[in-house]
């Protein structure tokens, strides 16, 4: 805790500069570099789970994870290991798992969508049915980035939709397997669970072996052999948002405690070199004083060293002249997270318009997001919250259309497809509907 | 129309047979052919239209639709322009339009999801916030396939989810543009419309031009290069699901008039040799007397070619031993349109599963929802609608979860959060929680 850190070089930038748009820009660039070596191993790996099933699934994960079973059985956790796992952890973490599965659980429920139907004047019956998926695979990414609280932010959403049967993969390299992320899973509710991972996991719950069943859709955070493999296989399957990295806006008014802010930026950092985290505020004077506090925050820190890149590569504090003009900012970055460290967060919330997550008031940390407030974490990054939502219950339900026509609904409807199909040269479509209208003597 | 026909060789499958299964899956199986050279080419024309902009746009629209234009401005279709077309059609189509889009937006209008919060007993408020996409683009085919009901399918629910800006491009091949296709633009409410089409028209609207704004999400149907370039750019917009071949599963009781059905077999096989028409009936008189019906009106229609190169290589009289069977069979397809022409079919509606839309009752033909009857047309197909719905509101709309803590409900989820980040080895996070921590002697 005492080793020398040297001085993080902070990027500080002011909104106000003639160049400072060009600047954001290159601050927030990331984009995916398309590698086709791994884009070329995923198509083999997939090809190959495809065709030969348990065979190529269990040769990749012997020579991936360093395993050597002899049989695609052994790839599943019993029902009782997974229960026993509730056991081989702190009772105090159990509770924490509990507690937090049952929040995201009561939040979840809010956002479960129900079908619905309405009946026109002459009987037509128009609607929409909701269900749930049947069976969806949840991806958990194995040894050090093995996060329990992924799986509950993962499988608690699948679990509230309805979701029949949800099937959970985790690698194990070298066979070991984290039992916090087990618990997990027991909490959750998964059903069924696999030690396998990379694009094998990913192929086999797309089409299915001998052993693992093929699901409808696959979710869950992976390295980028398992987002190559996710890319690929969307279509075949539906699949979440493929990540980047994960950022944080903070944006402040001066009066928090400057300490609480930087760790708050540093429980971003912390992360991965890649990760961003960006303080804005109005306040020249704080922005130099969560500038003091990191520098003398930073060398206690255990994973100081990702911090100090994260922070100095993709980093920045960024001075802005108004409330309005930070706001005007975060809907130009649409941040995965926003933190308003402000008071009376509320009057800016009609103003927002894009932001994965947005953690109110200065007592709202991201991490209690991250863990057990509820919503989840599971956030559109890179600015697709212009287009994208946390992950939620609307992930795993699917509508499907209802039309009821009654005679005389289809007889009036009848007329007008008849008009527009014959203006597309669509003559069976007109036919089709032509022969609904009621004309006096011909019945159905 | 009285041309000689050669009888179509119609497929005849019992389900009750040994071999049934695989001859489904025979029948069934459809895959898009990953071309390379499609993908090379459409990586070049996405690359130059993002790095030269307009110059790349014109350049690709000049040479693939045989046009001369030497500004890119003359690519937008003025106000005036759009709104003169709706003069250019007969009254017939223009109330025809009208009337669809009235009732595809009332139908929509049920779809539009809320913002919503709730307050827990300390204090703490968690929800959701829903707000429309900025900017979308429409692609519309051009030519032949130059669907005005797709203008209307697509446009709609993106105006009633509240977009600010919906963009329209529609290739005009020789400089030939469709009037009823500009109509429903006007209709719909599309607030601007380029001439520009393929590849070359996703990437701008994917990356924005001088002249073409750069959307959030694209959807629309399009060629094997409009399908590729929306693969090749997921990710930086949204995009809705690349859709194979168009399907339909009949499923009769036998008690419909069997032209009727023959037709409702023919509307869908009349979209192309690929398209897929399957009639299911416990009822073996019943398929004979559909398959007369067949050889009766074929030669009546003029698109007969296509109808029979679609019904002889992909359509299917399948006989069942019960209605039971019957639905088992959907639930198996999950097709993309499923017209239930029985008496009463309300009760079978629960153990449907999947399907794209439900089409109710023998006087609800296909054709009166592609056109008019509310519903959307855009649908999952090839088993899609295991896992994905119709085109709707919800695909124009995002969400952003929203967390305020008060003191009291932050102090106890920092508890709760600092246990499980230390368990992931998350520091930051854990210490970022703990500051909230009420300690005696300490606040925020």
């Amino acid at each position: 805790m005492s080793s020398v850190v040297s001085p993080i070089k902070l990027r500080r930038l002011n909104a106000g500069d003639a160049g400072f748009s060009a600047e954001l820009d290159a601050l927030l660039a990331w984009e995916a570099v398309a590698n086709t070596g791994v884009e070329s191993t995923v198509a083999e790996i997939i090809h190959a789970v495809r065709s030969e099933g348990d065979k190529a699934l269990l040769h990749y994960t012997n020579k991936f994870d360093r395993r050597s079973l002899d049989s695609a059985a052994a790839l599943e956790i019993s029902r009782a290991e997974i229960e026993a796992a509730l056991e081989q952890i702190s009772t105090a973490e159990r509770e924490a798992l509990k507690a937090a599965a049952g929040r995201i659980r009561a939040y979840h429920d809010h956002q479960r969508a129900e079908s619905w139907q309405y009946c026109e004047q002459d009987g037509t019956v128009l609607g929409q049915k909701v269900t749930p998926m049947e069976r969806v695979g949840v991806y958990v990414p194995g040894g050090k980035a093995s996060y329990p609280s992924s799986v509950l932010m993962n499988v608690v959403p699948a679990k509230v939709a309805g979701v029949s049967e949800i099937v959970m993969v985790v690698p194990a390299p070298d066979g070991e397997l984290n039992p916090m992320v087990l618990a997990a899973a027991a909490i959750a509710g998964a059903d069924r669970v696999f030690t396998v991972g990379g694009a094998q996991a990913v192929a086999a719950l797309a089409y299915g072996t001998e052993t693992i069943p093929g699901v409808d859709k696959i979710v869950g955070p992976g390295n980028i052999y398992v987002a190559a493999a996710k890319r690929a296989v969307f279509g075949k399957v539906a699949i979440d948002m493929i990540a980047g990295p994960s950022e944080i806006l903070v944006v402040c008014d001066g009066k928090t405690d400057p300490d609480w802010i930087a760790m708050d930026l540093f429980s971003q950092a912390e992360h991965d070199e890649q990760a961003q985290a960006i303080l804005v505020s109005p306040d020249a004077a704080f922005l130099d004083a969560v500038a003091a506090s990191i520098e003398k925050l930073l060398p206690q820190m255990s994973r100081r060293d990702i911090i100090a890149e994260s922070l100095a590569g993709r980093g920045a504090l960024i001075e802005v002249a108004s409330m309005d003009a930070a706001i005007e900012l975060v809907n130009r970055i649409a941040p995965e997270h926003l933190e308003l460290s402000v008071a009376e967060p509320e009057q800016y919330l009609d103003a927002i318009r894009h932001a994965g997550a947005i953690f109110m008031g200065r007592h709202t940390a991201e991490a209690l997001g991250d863990y057990c407030a509820g919503p989840n974490h599971v956030l559109p990054t890179s600015g697709t919250a212009r287009f994208a939502s946390p992950l939620g219950v609307y992930d795993f339900q699917k509508r499907s259309s209802i039309i009821n026509c009654s005679p005389q609904g289809a007889s009036q409807l009848g007329e007008v497809a008849s008009v527009l199909a014959r203006g597309e040269s669509l003559e069976a479509h007109a036919r089709s509907a032509e022969y609904r209208i009621n004309k006096p003597g011909k019945g159905g």
